[in-house]
């Protein structure tokens, strides 16, 4: 398969609903609405919804099922993007090369264009104009799935350790994995398990997708650890080396460079392994996982 | 109908459910836990629960069918109040004569104990532990439901054009009940709905309940207006009169003190016109209504 052609087409789709499910600029309140979609259109890859899509399809389901779920994980990421960057956490002026949200609007619209942003997508999950052909059960089964993995247990978790972590000088692995589990692998795992939850998986599939999604969302994050060290500040759209003036809990710093690389192809193994059961359909989230660990920004 | 024995009851239950659902203090991570509990358990008075509960009892449903929506509903009642009160929203110190959750715990913190509070509310209100004698799709509606009077159209809406309103001279009354419509107003309704749905209400039933709810709860915010001006600061635990120092958009502001009244009293009648259908089991929602608009704090 051709990864470039899939994702340009997903992301496409992805993006189409994003601009048809997200409040419009002109509605009151306007401000609120416009930082909400200025980070939401801000050039992010889609990796969270390509995947759920991915996921729906590889048990064999129709994926506009999985779409309104699918924008709802883009709002999660988004807002706590935008929370992230805020003066008091990460205290970033610059995300893919734009100001962060609250360098254009002002601290207190940022911090309720993450919270509208993070309301909505429960909205947006739990829409009555999205239910026809799912089962309302799976449907909160999502909901379950997605609040456990963004919340406390989840990523907004890994986002207190981590901060709580930064330039501490007795780094180890366990909080380095804890920190990369919660803050980043969580969500991973909440869209595909998600897509196959919409995609009506059955016991098997469903398992399969949670081990590939457990695996592929801890190598993407140990990948993002070795590009903050290799990739150039124009390729990555951050300063480059950012986490280590910051002394952050990586998968680099507590384990050296080359361990990292090979922690993360193993990841990928064995989200390898685990899309076994599911065949040819599973061929895009191969590709993406692939893609995820070779990647260069 | 003895109502502080019923508030006192239906608060000891509601209480006793929060320690129940929330994260534990010694579970990582700690500290978020422990700022989340302290917001919750900081003296709240329980208003909008006791009124799920309520609504719930009203259309003659059982209230531990509500009671994981009654908490998530003060979870995210708490969230609001954390966020509103950092230094880049209104910036206050104390809340209910205590110190608020950033002066406590910082206001990354602060921030993250607010996201999760939110996102625990829906991930609660999903749980499947709950889920025993529910319609899923009820507990689909309540969800919806609860996000839209929570998000860009409901509460944050209202909270966004309340700050962008602040110190105006050209307040105005269209304004102001937009912002108390959306900011408290929806939050109170949703409360009632959540309850009524849960408690198995009919067309009729849950037509009453949210006619009772929108006027309840315009009620309240104007109660609320009110007992800034003519409440001491020991009364109402926070600095008294801070509403018109600020130039807040409140009602007294735009139309005066004793117009004020009548509109709180007049709205305090319509809710009472609405509860007729349901005859004695509303009785509990009757007198918090009147409880709402007579207080003192």
């Amino acid at each position: 398969m051709d990864l470039k052609v899939y994702l340009k087409e997903k992301i496409a789709l992805v993006d189409a609903a994003l601009e048809q499910y997200l409040p419009k600029e002109e509605e009151r309140p306007q401000s609120l609405h416009k930082a909400m979609r200025y980070s939401i259109f801000a050039g992010g890859k889609r990796v969270r919804p390509v995947l759920m899509l991915a996921a729906c399809e590889a048990v064999g389901g129709q994926i506009d099922k999985a779409m309104p779920a699918a924008c709802a994980m883009e709002m999660i990421h988004t807002y706590s993007l935008i929370h992230d960057d805020l003066p008091a956490m990460d205290d970033d002026d610059f995300r893919r090369g734009r100001p962060t949200n609250h360098k254009v609007f002002g601290e207190a619209i940022a911090i309720l264009a993450g919270d509208g942003l993070l309301t909505e997508a429960f909205k947006l999950m739990s829409d009555p104009r999205f239910a026809a052909g799912i089962d309302p059960a799976a449907r909160l089964g999502v909901i379950h799935e997605i609040a456990t993995c963004a919340g406390t247990y989840g990523m907004v978790g890994g986002q207190v350790v981590d901060m709580e972590s930064e330039g501490k000088p007795d780094m180890d692995l366990p909080t380095v994995q804890y920190i990369h589990a919660h803050k980043t692998g969580a969500l991973i795992k909440a869209s595909v398990v998600a897509g196959a939850l919409l995609g009506g998986a059955d016991d098997k599939q469903l398992a399969a997708i949670r081990r590939y999604g457990e695996a592929a969302g801890l190598a993407f994050q140990i990948a993002d650890d070795i590009l903050d060290i290799e990739g150039t500040t124009e390729e990555i759209g951050k300063d480059a080396g950012s986490d280590e003036a910051r002394g952050k809990a990586t998968y680099p710093a507590v384990m050296g460079l080359a361990a990292a690389k090979q922690e993360a192809q193993a990841m990928m193994d064995e989200a390898m392994l685990a899309l076994e059961p599911l065949g040819a359909a599973a061929e895009p989230l191969r590709a993406i996982a692939r893609y995820i660990v070779e990647r260069k920004n």
